[in-house]
């Protein structure tokens, strides 16, 4: 573990106690936003990028010392460990993960063996190694969930509404869970691994699961899901765990009970909303819309502090974005957020 | 107008009055899942395929033919408009659109001149006259809403998340509503002229709403879908307009103001939720998820049979999939469902 003090914002606030200031780290607040990040990343797929810890490290690191931000998510990717056991899955820049073999039958659930992190990805170990020497910050460990890995691996390529994924579901269900157990394995294998090297929390991207209806969800998702945070809160029992969807508003009550920690919340969802379904003490994360720091910095700071209302001052809240920052935002429309969150949030220390 | 009879099922079920079977259609029933469109299809993009009268008209007559559906929706792309004006779109196949130049500030807008079918697109209006003559169901007019034919427009290429599109929308709002203005006109124009050409219905496809909050929706989105319904029921009081999005649940309430006559509800939604929240009147088509009919028919069945249940009975019921038929999906899984529907929903004619 890194050496992060107990009076650490993101950690004080994942757990829902009184923090010196409401803690900001954004979704993908490392990358293609970022003239530096620009500069040293070269072509070619991300995937290759993170194989070169020292790169991988200094990506991770940019926003940290740009934006001041509270916490540092490893720059990776969710298919990472399905490609590093030889699944056979790259990420076409622009376009996302593409598989040219799909996994459709029975026969390619074998492709899927255990996932070993040090063995098979040594470089992300490694990556998280330096970050530890080097960041005062916590550093968060970075999965893909069952499903939102499983679509890619099923689909092969990028999709809007998961079709094959959800026929496989409900046509050959015993195949299905299979899958999710493996990719349940890999996803706490590999937070684990990061969490051994020195993360401090993590999160678990089921980016793609609100294309579900809930009974989908509760029947094929949720079980695989639950054991994820499940196994992690057993080994590590003061590790918080965040859970991220987009579209999930419909789906709030069942991710709750999967044991997350903390939930993430997409721009279309309310904070306020959030708590009075699933309770008064819920931690959450989120949910500035990305769209709003595209442009100028008033209009950032307008929506930040639609979401410090909506909040209305409750402890247990991480600021966020709603969804990954874009290629297009205004690195100092995030600046200032930053800035703003932490003088409008700060209180005497408890 | 085509010679469709007033007993006609998919024009009763349509305004709620009792039809000798619940119709059926499929969003994109014409298209890459029928062996026959592949046969005649030829390859580069759509767009240039329906500038070919007597091919666009094939094409859609083409599952009419094979499953004895109830509506010829016309092969056509949301993006015609904006095409045929020179805007500088077209289909990328297997990415969708993409245009070069994106509409970004006050000065695209000028880009974005009145849309006059027959001048334009005369091909259009000539595979209307074909289909009016050679069929004897209802030809839906289909035409895209200015949010989602303006996000293609503003993001430039195919986004889950349209942050450009909601960047613009708040940061530009004046510009926002000006080329929402004239995308409602170019919506209208369309609708209108394959009214005039034969079509007896017609679909407005938002498909991409679900990405925007309630307030966003209400703010910038539906006074220009509700002009669209409200000028085309001015000129054509007894055409009825379908509204159909995805991932729009949180939006039904506002989408029901918009004056459509017939609310489209994707497979996540409940037809009976529909019903309690927007009245027992309620004329709804779907829900069917277009997974299920990927696979073997018993499968599609049971899924057709949960729809109907959901729907209870009700007038007002257009059967349909809660999304476009995929290209995986099984062409004898969509007919075994159209025969499945219409048996079990025969009634004695009023």
């Amino acid at each position: 573990m890194s050496v992060v003090a107990e009076t650490d914002p993101f950690l004080l606030a994942a757990s829902g106690r009184p923090a010196p200031h409401t803690p900001v780290w954004f979704m993908r607040q490392a990358g293609r936003s970022l003239p530096e990040y620009r500069a040293i990343r070269g072509s070619g797929s991300i995937l290759d990028a993170i194989k070169n810890p020292r790169l991988a490290a200094d990506i991770t690191i940019q926003p940290v010392t740009r934006y001041g931000v509270d916490a540092a998510v490893l720059y990776s990717d969710i298919v990472v460990p399905a490609h590093a056991i030889g699944f056979g899955i790259d990420v076409a820049p622009g376009t996302g993960p593409v598989a040219e073999n799909p996994l459709r039958t029975r026969g390619d659930v074998a492709r899927l063996r255990p996932y070993e992190p040090d063995l098979d990805a040594p470089y992300v170990g490694k990556t998280v190694d330096i970050l530890a020497r080097e960041l005062t910050v916590p550093i968060l460990a970075f999965a893909g969930a069952p499903f939102t890995v499983g679509s890619y691996l099923i689909e092969g390529r990028p999709s809007r509404t998961h079709e094959v994924t959800r026929s496989l579901m409900t046509q050959e269900t015993t195949v299905w869970h299979e899958v999710m157990e493996r990719l349940a394995g890999h996803a706490i294998e590999s937070i684990a691994s990061q969490v051994d090297h020195g993360a401090g929390a993590f999160q678990l991207f089921d980016s793609w699961a609100g294309s579900l209806s809930v009974q989908e969800y509760r029947s094929y998702v949720l079980p695989h899901t639950k054991r994820v945070f499940d196994e992690l809160h057993d080994r590590f029992p003061h590790v918080a765990g965040i859970h991220f969807g987009v579209g999930c508003d419909h789906l709030l009550e069942a991710i709750h009970e999967s044991g997350c920690d903390v939930v993430g919340l997409d721009w279309k969802s309310r904070i306020s909303d959030a708590r009075r379904r699933l309770g008064d003490d819920l931690v959450v994360q989120g949910n500035m819309d990305p769209a709003a720091v595209l442009g100028d910095i008033d209009t950032a700071l307008a929506a930040a502090d639609k979401v410090l209302e909506d909040n209305a001052g409750h402890l247990g809240h991480i600021f966020n974005l709603g969804h990954g920052v874009q290629p297009e935002a205004n690195p100092d429309a995030l600046a200032a957020v930053v800035k703003y969150v932490h003088d409008k949030t700060k209180r005497a220390t408890p």
